[in-house]
This record gives structure tokens, sequence and C-alpha cells, in this order.
């Protein structure tokens, strides 16, 4: 049986026998009798297996390892001592498979930095399999929001012959040698002999191509990896990395707000409901305060702000910044921190200078900001980045034209303007940054299975 | 309102005043009046708004062209003939987004290649619609069946530096400049300086790292997009594609198979209930019989033979063979065929000989053959292909030595045989191949949102 079934109606199987399969994270032995520590991976809770030396193979078994795989038949028992209500008096431990001596993970407190070194393993130990768990139940949470609020999952492709983000930050991908390149005339490469025909990268955005599909299925998200070839080892920054980007017609930036605000609060009530253990557990051992700053945010009611009255605040509020805010300038982690800390709570932050935001955000009537909103969250920073889309054709060319956009490889996206266009916004979210604010765990390196970042492309 | 709302309950509509943003898909005009059809993209089924010239923009709207956004408010009535039971009559109806006279897509019968060269905009016709929607209710159907079954979703690593898979398969990836590579004393290039600090790829699956977590969470699934560099322009083969791969601890074969066999039946049960009327319509227009293939599946009970049975049914078939069938080789799509027609319904093949089969797969006792396992259907052949896992620290060794795998990129992947290992199977599915069974669509181009073939990297 699965110890999740188990421990889901322990009363049920109260001196019943079982069975399970499992990993041994511990083990405790006296002279004669000892404990192991049995997870099967189907919940965070270990179950307590007791055995003593009126078993025939007592020796045998004081000599299972940590990290071994074992078969328990035992009895289900109340606990005469110790944290647990139950557990398993065993009849019989059948070793499955064997841990070697240098099995690097031990019934200690290691470090995350000492774990990341090991990778393939870490997901055995508490910590990670919390983060881990959270994470996949995050994922279905947002899958399950949208589905259910009637938008369309769109794969939208990963390889793309556009550069229109600026290629510097994108991945080149090619099938040609690099030590045997062919080249043209002019001693160049000749890309044409490539896979696609030309220079092809691997993207880090589908919002061009999720707009495509808003203005057929009026409500579409996307869900995948993306990646950034930012050579950059700070905390937040890795090289693959795994988004969400939701895109609506018929909607405006107050609406998207609205979406983004009920989004999130269903996330994150999800896996308040389905992670209980988990987020105790980083609770305690991660982040003091976890499971009370995720109820405040799914109770609260998000602030909104514009990017002007933000700097007021940040002006007025008597600190001394490093960087000085600005009302044309973006806004550092050290104000977005104070944000958040002033309104005690995840703020909205809109309608920014049209100088530092990207050309397809809409043009606000005022002529100098765009229609552009983050959302900060405590803790996590910018956690959210959306825009109502320009819908306007002329206007849209001409900010492509201020930006220096190149619009020969984005036509069909500029033409999304002249065949039907309405009011329509759409927002990003990047899961890793959701997962962090999730656990409370500080490094991207630890919500990643396997993380990439530069010069480090292990396992 | 959306339309689906309207029409999952009309009567509760009749005749009260309803408001609906849509795109205009058809415009019937006759002298005293018109009719427009109106697809808002919330469900498949179009809305018809009657005017006449008692509005005293009945001029204007006349004008108004396939392919534009309109606003519409009317009155829903029953409907005075026609097909449907319902129409809208309208009060009022505003232009929010015209359509150039450019627009391509007509209300005509385009053919698929045309769209293909649309395929920004071909989701605004029914045919990729239902396609595309299908796909989204399928991949929901799969996560949901997963999380409900306790697996544990897992975002595997695209990036990699391993080439155990055959580099020659992957895209390789770089931040290095083409015209202007590093290189080193003896002429070739110096990839320690790219990004990684080596060469580094992305990758076509994430079964070892999902083996790795499957150790520590018994049942995991991956659900993301794979590449493959080949230079093929058949009907099945596109560069980019997505894929599930679960993989499951203390789990054999014939377990994994029934596994298999269950979520299959479960998604294509989803996606009759949920998509109906895209079934139907692509039953009429793209594949005949589809609901009846669909139905028939969830019904049947999967055939299981061997590989030598297989064969010996395909030497007695009294068949011309293009390709002779051979115990020792695969089997060609001709045999496929015929072996899901032989049985009318999904056939599992399972242990396959070894030389043709990869080295992480189980040697069965016969030491001739592996616990591989593909999964056939009519009319989409191979749809998974799984294997339970070779377990033994020195059995998969030597397996690597016999097919020349080079073990120095995946010694962590066979360290899993050294720390607690168990009996543990896991399968592949490509998820077009899954939409083109569902849909009856024949071309891989045609259930990808924006496809990637070689020399064709578009939009």
């Amino acid at each position: 049986m699965d110890a999740k079934e188990l421990w889901e109606t322990p009363k049920k199987y109260l001196d019943k026998q079982i069975e399970l399969d499992g990993w041994i994270r511990n083990h405790r032995k006296q002279k004669n009798f000892g404990f192991i520590n049995l997870n099967d991976g189907t919940c965070f809770k270990q179950t307590q297996i007791v055995y003593d030396d009126s078993l025939s193979k007592f020796e045998e078994i004081q000599k299972l390892k940590v990290g071994s795989a074992v078969h328990v038949l035992g009895r289900l028992a109340k606990s005469e001592g110790g944290k647990q209500d139950y557990e398993v008096k065993a009849i019989d431990v059948v070793l499955l498979g064997d841990a070697d001596e240098d099995y690097p993970i031990q019934p200690k407190r290691h470090t995350l930095e000492f774990l990341r070194e090991q990778a393939y393993l870490r997901p055995r130990t508490n910590t990670y399999f919390a983060i881990f768990k959270i994470r996949s139940v995050a994922a279905m949470a947002i899958h399950a929001y949208f589905q259910k609020n009637g938008y369309v999952y769109v794969n939208t492709p990963l390889i793309t012959t556009a550069d229109c983000e600026g290629s510097d930050q994108m991945f080149k991908i090619t099938t040609l040698d690099f030590n045997n390149l062919p080249k043209n005339k002019d001693g160049s490469v000749d890309m044409s002999k490539d896979l696609f025909g030309k220079k092809a990268f691997i993207t880090g955005s589908g919002q061009l191509h999720g707009e495509a599909f808003a203005l057929a299925f009026q409500k579409i998200y996307t869900f995948g990896p993306t990646f950034r070839t930012e050579n950059s080892n700070t905390k937040t920054h890795a090289n693959e990395f795994w988004m969400i980007e939701p895109e609506i017609a018929f909607c405006d930036i107050n609406k998207l707000m609205d979406i983004e605000e009920d989004m999130l609060k269903s996330v994150v009530r999800e896996v308040l409901e389905k992670c209980s253990e988990e987020l105790e557990f980083l609770d305690k051992n991660v982040q003091n305060g976890l499971i009370q700053k995720l109820q405040q945010l799914v109770d609260s009611k998000f602030v909104r702000i514009s990017h002007h009255e933000a700097i007021d605040i940040l002006k007025n509020s008597g600190e001394k910044w490093e960087f000085e805010p600005n009302y044309d300038s973006d806004i550092a982690k050290e104000h977005e921190k104070y944000l958040t800390s002033y309104f005690n709570g995840p703020v909205f932050i809109k309608d920014w200078p049209k100088d530092i935001k990207a050309y397809y955000m809409k043009l606000n009537d005022d002529g100098k900001t765009v229609a552009a909103v983050d959302l900060e969250v405590p803790g996590a920073g910018e956690l959210m980045g959306g825009s109502q889309r320009e819908t306007d054709y002329q206007k849209i060319l001409s900010r492509c034209k201020e930006l220096g956009v190149d619009t020969s490889t984005i036509d069909w996206y500029l033409n999304l303007r002249r065949f039907g266009s309405v009011e329509h916004s759409g927002f990003g979210m990047g899961f890793e940054r959701l997962i962090i604010y999730l656990t409370g765990v500080e490094n991207i390196r630890d919500v990643i299975p396997f993380p990439r970042t530069p010069n480090n492309c292990l396992y």
C-alpha cells in the first residue's frame, strides 16, 4: 500500500497487517531493537518502523543502511512514545536495493549548497521533497485555474528565427559543426546551410504568439520553459526557467489586475490546502511565518497605485536610498521592498514611463505613460509583469520606430492590428519566482530540479 | 457575456437582452436584412445575429467585413428557420476592430496547406479551432490523470551537456558569435568560453532526470517540449514537439502497461466528454468514424503480445511485405498497421530484441530480449514507448559497453543503481501523436500552433 493512504486514515489500518515499499531515511539502533524511518515518496510524512530481536532476521535488519530500499511487512500499532501516534511493528523487512557506503545523503543537517551538488539525490531530503512537491501542486493549480475559467492552453514555439526581443539575450541553436562551418564568399558563416535555412534561437517569451491565439480563443495561457543568456550569478537568475503567459481579449488593464489577483489567490489557496505538511516543515525550517504570509495574501485586497504615486511615496519616505527614486525610471529592489512593506501586502504598480517599457504596450492618453502593470509581493519582489497591448496599427508602428525595433520578422504580429483588432491584455509570471514565494527559499537554484546557471550545467 | 454561457443554457436567455463581443466569421446580406455569424472564442458554436433595415445603422452594419471584431447588443429569439434553434435579433452592432481588405481567412473552404501559411490566423477557422481546443483539453486531462493518481510533475531540464543520446540528434546551443569564435591553440573552437564552459545542447528526453525523481517521489511525470534535429520532411516529423514521460518506482512492465492503458482511456474519455462539438465537426469534415474510433478505444481491452508473437503473426499473414518481418528487427509502419487492424484495436508489443533497444532497458532472463513495450494504436501507429529499467549497476554498465555508450556524463544516472535501486519503469508519449489520433488529422504541422520543420521556421 502507499504511505499516503495509510496516513490519511490510520485508524482504518490499526492492528491490521500492512505492506510498504520505501527508502530508509533514518535508522536508529539499540541493542535489542531499532527504529527505521521509511519514506515511500507518496507523502511527506515518514513511517516509523519498529523491530526487535524477536525477529529471526534481527541482525540482518540492523545492518540496513540509510538510503537503501526495503519492503516492510508489519502491523500498525499505537505508538508507545515519541512524536508520532502510530508506528509499524515489523514482522519482516526485506532489502530491495542496497545503498553503497558513499551514499551522500545522511540523516544530519546538510547545507543547501552541499545538496545542490547532489541534485539527483536531493529530492530524498525533507526540504527538497517539500519544495518539489509544492512546485508540482502549484503547477497543477495554475492549469486548473485557467482551464476552469475557460482559457485555452497554447504551446507557443521555443525555436524562433525572429530576434525582436534582442538576440543577444537568446541562445543561438544550430545543427552546424562549429569546427567546420560553411562560409559565404565574404568569409562570414553561411547560415542558410543550417537546418532552418537561417539563424535560429530559443526564445524567452511566447507572448507574441499568445496574442495571435487570444484573438481567436479570447482567453489563452502558455506554461512552458524559457531561456535567457544572462551571464549573471545572482540568487534570482537562471538560464532556463518556466513561465506562465496568459493573454486575454476584450480585457483592459483593470480587468487584467483582477485576473492576476484572482489567479494568484487561487493558486496560494490550493497550495495551502494540499501541502499543509510541507508548508509546516518549511515554516519551521526555512522561513518563519511562511504560512501566515500566504494566508495573509489570500485574505488581502491588493493595492493598486500608479508608478507616479509609487515614486511620490518613495520620495516622501524619508529613507536613504542607494538609487534615488525617479519619475522617469524603473524602481529598484530596495523600492519594491519598501512599497510592499509600506502597504503590508502585494502592490500593483501601473502606468509606467513609456521610455523604459516595451513597444507593444498601449500608450496612455497622456502620451507619456503606457498601460503596463507590475505586481510586487512581499519577499519575492516583482512576481508578474503585464500590460494592455497597443491595438492600433499606426501607433504600434511608430512605437517600434521610436524604440528601434526591427519589424521585418514581426510583420504577422503587427498584422493582428489590421484584422479584427480588439482591446487585449496579458501578463507573464515567472514560475520559479512563485515557488520562491510559496516555499520561502531564497535561491532559484533550490526550486528548479536541475538548475542551469553560467558555468554550471551538471546532470 | 460569453457565447459559451449563452449556449449552455439558451432557454435562460430567451427574449432577454444580451451583449456579445466577437469576430465575424461569415456575413450574408440581403436587401432588407442580413445574417452575421459571430464567434467569440469561448465555444465552437457560432451565434447567428440577424439584423434588418428597421435599424438606423442598417447600411453601416451591412458594410461589416468578415474577420472584423464587433460588439453586439440584441435579444435572444427562437430562430424562424435555418439550422439553429435560437438567434440574436440585433438592436445595435458596433465595430470594434476592422479587417483590412487583404484578410486571408474568408468563409470558403481553404486547404490546410494554405492555412498552414497563415499559422497566426488559422485558429480562427473551424478546423483549427477544434484541433487546438482538443489539444488544450487533452493536455489538461493528462495533468489531471497523473495528479489525481499521486504523481509529482517534474520539470526536467532542456539544456544539457550530456550527449549520451547521440549529440548528432540534438541542437547545439551557444552564446558565442559564429563569426568570431574563440579558438584553441590547435585551431578548434574553444567551447570553454561558452556560457556553460562547455558544449551544450537542448535535449530530446527528460527520462534520465525523471528516473532520479521517481526514486524519491515514487511516481512522477514530465510534460514539456523536446527537440530533434532530424532533417526529415514527413507528415509525422517536427523539430520541436511536446512529450509526456512518466516514471514509476516499484513498477514492472506489466503494471506499466496497466498504467498506459488506464491513462490513455482516461484522456480519451475526457476529450469525448468535453469536446463533443469539436469532435462532431472533425468526424464530419476530417475523419469519418472518428468518434466511434475513440469510443471503441475506451471500451476495448488492449491486446498484449511479445515481439516474437508479433513477428509470428506477420509471417503467417500471407501478406506481401515491403520489409520482411524479422525476429531480430524493428517492425515497420506496414506491420504496425497490420497488427492493429488484425486485433481491431490497440496492441502492446513487448520483449524486444536487446540489440535494437536502449542500454537502460532491463535485460530479460533469456539474455536476448529487453523488457521494452511499444503501444500501437489504429491510425496513429506507435503512440507510446516504454520499458522496465535496468536496476542492476553491473548489468547496466555492461550494456553501456556493449552499445558503446559514453558513461562519463551519466555517472550520476548510473549511481542511482547504487543508492536504493528499485524496480522501476517508465514510458514516453509524443503529445502531437496523441493529438493526431484524437483529431483524425494526418499531418503533425496541423496539430502544433506554430510548427518547426526543416527550412520552415516562420512566425
